[in-house]
């Protein structure tokens, strides 16, 4: 364990702004309630970043939670279509220094087709020249990556490691099992 | 007009998901009302960006519309806790080239107190190092910048133009009127 990664902190509370039941944690929970929490309604993010998630075991949708304060749902939920309250499991992610994130895009599955290599933030992958609104498979070369459903930053998140699975997003369902879309419209490195 | 401006496309549609009234614009329109919308419901940005607002004459809640497919509302609004279906005018945005866009944030209003120039997009500026989820007035130096509520690029939007008040925004008052409140968390370029 690094240096760095001693200092992750993160405090949830059961109620919005920071009121009711309380909790820090320094490491991955991987189910709040065995933790004695009924629901997770406010976050501040001392030291990140985090990826929480909807479901216990890290499962469901995603959320990037960086450093700064959350006071309710909507300020981690990109999706308000879909409106998930629940934040049941979050642990942390290690990132690559700033300037070494490089993630390639996909036009097919399997790295396949047209591809792109990203090192910088886009807030729309279509003004970047990508013809598509979707992205088949997706291979990350270093750092952390969280890719949108819609321009600018909304939607579903998907965090994408090179720390997991190798990096290698065969195929949409590996990065978006809880959209059931290949759509992904903005893309932006996770930093510390 | 610039070559860059004329380029300038939007599509919106009454209803979701590209369906119903339709019509393209290359230019700002203060009232989609006055050409016969009674409601916009999706939008296919062409080339941009833009800036979406809630209201008639650019009032109200301002929403980026960079390149890209909104399907409906939540694509969009970024803020859910208050459930913004209105888009009823918008206008274009001329941005800096990108590595030219800078901006100052100050503690204090008019200009006041510890200042921190920014260059790059900051996810979260309490891990830049700004100690505050405040910022009390801010200078544009160059370019278009939007500013978030929440860590992220989540809840409510700010649009910061050099081009519009000299950018000058002496007070939370002259960025956020529609909030009511002070707090930025995140902050970016607009690219084109």
């Amino acid at each position: 364990m690094t240096s760095h990664m001693e200092q992750f902190k993160i405090i949830v509370w059961e109620e919005e702004n920071f009121q009711g039941k309380r909790s820090e944690f320094m490491m991955e929970c991987p189910n709040a309630m065995e933790r004695g929490f009924r629901k997770i309604r406010s976050i501040k993010v001392e030291n990140g970043p985090w990826i929480g998630f909807e479901y216990p075991e890290y499962q469901g949708q995603q959320f990037i939670l960086e450093k700064g304060d959350y006071p309710h749902w909507e300020a981690w939920s990109g999706n308000s279509a879909y409106r998930t309250e629940n934040l049941l499991s979050f642990r942390t992610i290690r990132c690559a220094n700033h300037n070494d994130s490089r993630v390639t895009l996909y036009e097919s599955e399997n790295f396949q087709g047209i591809k792109f290599e990203l090192t910088d933030d886009y807030p729309s992958l279509q003004a970047m020249g990508w013809c598509s609104k979707e992205v088949a498979s997706i291979k990350v070369l270093s750092g952390a990556w969280v890719a949108y459903q819609y321009p600018g930053y909304r939607g579903y998140q998907y965090i994408l490691e090179r720390d997991r699975q190798n990096g290698e997003y065969r195929k949409y369902t590996d990065y978006s099992s809880q959209a059931h879309s290949s759509q992904i419209q903005s893309i932006r490195r996770i930093q510390h």
